[in-house]
């Protein structure tokens, strides 16, 4: 957007809002108008909202003084909620691996739900090239404030929930589809699942649409009591299979939304003394560096971490204007290990 | 010392060197010194030296501009070599946690071994009130960086090898010699060390030499045959374990110093056909997230990773003076879970 503005200045001359003009508009001072942009500086929250509400009315961006700079700077900041998921920690080490081919490099930073104009200001200090984000959510106050910057973001391995950024993740549909579908082909039919709990179109929900579209094409029963809904740690594997198998005590195969997840689920089953996967298969999702190292070793959903960090990055230094929300989609496929068995024909 | 010399300034008016002296002694202007002790802007490589060179020979080190602002500082830099070994995602996990309880946020940045400069640059930039290293080695030219600065510095979790930063960490020596004991109680005479294989004396120095001293005061067989040294990961455990019972098929008992080397150890060990414990009985060390998740769950010398974060955090805010080197030194102990077994007196 921002830059078919720019394109228009230069080629055809049709007059744009300056920050002057803009901030006439929102009755403050110019300079305010420009913390509020920087995130640099304290704001008053009534005059933070009139900024915001004007921001949204009349599309106005302000111009990137440092994008001169930021086409130079080798630095990526990457956005991770926490170092507990394997997953996430799997995809910093790959991001690292790839950016030092690249000659980049990376500044990890933890949420900081209470305060993202903190994260804002200190994002805006280091001048990176651009900010990429291992998670997204509609409820995350820094994702609102950093699409109102004009800075390159890109979304790795998770759908951008709030549509606001570029994103490079696996098909969640399909791969949920084709995971439920590897149970069902082993000779299941009660099949539990381990989600998580993100409202508005996310890559859980992606999911779960898909293992219910699977379910019902081969007439299975499916409703919310097969669902557990809630993180996608171990603990929460460890916690939720038991909600699970209490409410469904004949399940015969338990499809987790996460590897942490999954490994959760089986050290629970264990302890309730069911084998995995003699008395129930469970089937992860990721294929993280530990799927191959418990025991037994997962049968999982396999993401291209890989594959997918080195686009991220890819598109990161070659994004054309902060305001490309388009996003690369890639497939998976099921690695076969030790966590999943075929239903004899008469324990179907 | 240089807490010091501003002591020496004020109450008794000796003079000390100011930024300008020391860039004539150097024969470079000012703002070229400036530049070395600030990280920022380049520098030719002979005026470096010459600068680095004549820093060592005076002792110089320019008053801390920020130091004002440093104190007011809600930020943390933690230094970390990779994502790929469980104990430095831990530990980061915790530091977090309890940063968050005292208002703090981190800042983490991945190891730049090829130019600290950078990396330098970039913490001067964020303002940090200070900077925690989770590994610390003699080759390490970040640290020799960072030893010229101003700046609170605690190694976290590991041995301040230069012993040039405060540190705070467990007795490894004795959590060794503990861990040895602890196989030797067990009934195990011929036992095989996974180490790291850093220089100086470093952690791993420390546990060596509480092994062979156990072994020592048990009159036990030890000599290099019976450490394989390497990294600390998984992949490290994996390999070299084979090279181990290469050399001696007839081990017990593997103590290795991490639990991602004592986890792919085991994975090594059941692809040879030899089984955890009944076969071979192996201990780990750090007790880290993972360690109770594997099967056979980790007997390991367990690492008061929460104190030890905290005590991290708090020694941090509280450092008088940058150039405080001792260290907090916390004890261990063993967790016993299902990698180990006590030898009948027949098979001793």
């Amino acid at each position: 957007m921002h830059r078919a503005q720019d394109f228009r200045k230069e080629k055809v001359g049709i007059k744009i809002m300056t920050i002057r003009e803009f901030a006439k508009l929102c009755d403050v001072s110019p300079a305010t108008a420009s913390r509020f942009f920087s995130g640099r500086g304290s704001i008053s929250e009534p005059v933070r909202l009139r900024i915001e509400q004007m921001a949204k009315k009349t599309g106005y961006a302000p111009p990137d003084s440092f994008r001169g700079r930021r086409k130079t700077s080798a630095l990526i900041v990457v956005i991770i909620p926490n170092f507990r998921q394997c997953f996430f920690n799997d995809m910093i080490e790959q991001l690292r691996t790839y950016a030092e081919r690249m000659g980049k490099r990376l500044l990890i930073m933890p949420i900081d739900q209470s305060n993202p104009q903190n994260t804002l200001a200190l994002i805006s200090a280091c001048e990176p090239m651009g900010v990429i984000l291992l998670h997204e959510s509609v409820d995350f106050p820094l994702a609102d404030a950093l699409s109102r910057r004009n800075l390159p973001v890109v979304v790795c391995g998770a759908l951008a929930a709030g549509r606001r950024f570029s994103a490079v993740h696996i098909d969640d549909m399909m791969a949920a589809y084709d995971g439920t579908n590897y149970l069902i082909g082993l000779g299941h039919s009660k099949i539990g699942f381990l989600t998580d709990a993100s409202r508005a179109i996310s890559s859980g929900f992606q999911r779960l649409t898909g293992c219910r579209k699977a379910m019902e094409d081969e007439h299975l029963t499916f409703d919310d009591s097969y669902t557990q809904p809630g993180g996608m740690t171990y603990e929460d594997g460890y916690e939720g299979v038991a909600a699970l198998i209490e409410r469904h005590p004949d399940l015969t195969a338990i499809f987790a939304f996460s590897d942490d997840l999954a490994a959760g689920a089986i050290a629970r089953l264990r302890e309730m003394g069911r084998r995995v996967p003699e008395d129930v298969s469970v089937l992860g999702f990721d294929d993280n560096s530990m799927a191959r190292r418990f025991s037994p070793a997962l049968t999982t959903v396999h993401q291209p971490m890989e594959q997918i960090a080195q686009k991220t990055l890819e598109r990161l230094a070659n994004m054309q204007g902060a305001h490309d929300v388009s996003s690369l989609t890639m497939a998976c496929e099921i690695v076969e290990r030790a966590s999943c068995r075929a239903l004899d024909p008469s324990e179907m």
